[in-house]
């Protein structure tokens, strides 16, 4: 027996990015988002929406370019603070003591502290309503070396540590234990 | 000093959503989908990123609707079966013994043994390359009185305790500590 709720956006788990992208003074602006994920795998695409108030919307439709950014769970009150104040009136970076760094690939910045950044091309906008979505096609990834697994080829999320967000009740949470291993071990069910 | 990895979706964390509909034939059909996340808050709308070889893309085009369950993290196995074979070969539900209930509001079933599920009527569809965005309009949330707060009102993610999928090294996990509230930990930055 279940209750409704009533038509709401409770989806579990999302994760917090930030997103990097240039003001029209050349400055660089970040704002913390939660309605996003991957979007695509081939193009390599990442979808993630915002309101159209925000400087940031502005800023990608101009530049057509932006980065994503996923902090560290040491790095939570960065992310909340990104996502509180407008980066028409305050020079986050700056304010946070964030490092600005202009991708080679896109023509949008990042913060070096962030330990993971998605380099994206903008591809597609969708007015949704309240949020207009942006497709991202991740040109670069570029990931710290102290969260690469074995071998470096790719990134160990135990060392990487994101944030999750869990919408309704606006908790920050860290990773939990190991459940499992994708494509594996629901196979014992398929092989019975 | 970062390391570029190429082109990939390593975004992070990704929820476990499985998706509901009925096959051509009636039946009802399940599959796991980590490519999604919330897309806009009016109307509150989510979006789900699926393949066009896959049983469930040709069923969410003809009933224009599907539904999104959340599992709670002692189902991740059937959520990997779910990820692992086809709807075309397979009774799923039978398979994991879940039962099919049909949703009132959308054309699309559900498995009640899910503790919250997102009835969606679809709205638009986005060609992004190998998958096919889906953009579903949230008309209900169900939730198993189990996982709500108090009050009733909303969910308690320490309830759900929803699977928290890692890309890349394709691991599923739990969820971990309470980092902070979200619009409330970064204020204290704001009010220096």
């Amino acid at each position: 027996m279940k209750k409704s709720l009533g038509p709401k956006t409770l989806l579990y788990p999302t994760p917090v990015l930030i997103v990097g992208s240039y003001n029209a003074d050349g400055t660089s602006n970040i704002m913390t988002a939660a309605w996003g994920g991957i979007a695509s795998s081939k193009p390599a695409s990442i979808a993630v929406s915002i309101r159209s108030a925000t400087a940031t919307h502005g800023n990608i439709v101009q530049r057509k370019a932006f980065t994503i950014s996923i902090p560290n769970e040491s790095q939570v009150l960065e992310a909340d603070y990104a996502g509180l104040v407008s980066g028409r009136e305050h020079n986050k970076m700056a304010e946070l003591g964030l490092t600005p760094t202009p991708s080679e690939l896109v023509d949008a910045p990042y913060a070096s502290e962030f330990p993971l950044v998605l380099e994206c091309r903008l591809v597609a906008v969708h007015d949704l309503g309240m949020h207009t979505q942006f497709i991202g096609e991740v040109v670069d990834v570029k990931a710290d070396y102290t969260i690469l697994n074995e071998g470096g080829g790719s990134v160990d999320v135990t060392l990487l540590r994101p944030i999750v967000y869990a919408v309704g009740t606006q908790g920050y949470f860290g990773l939990g234990h190991h459940l499992g291993k994708a494509f594996e071990i629901g196979r014992e069910a398929v092989e019975k």
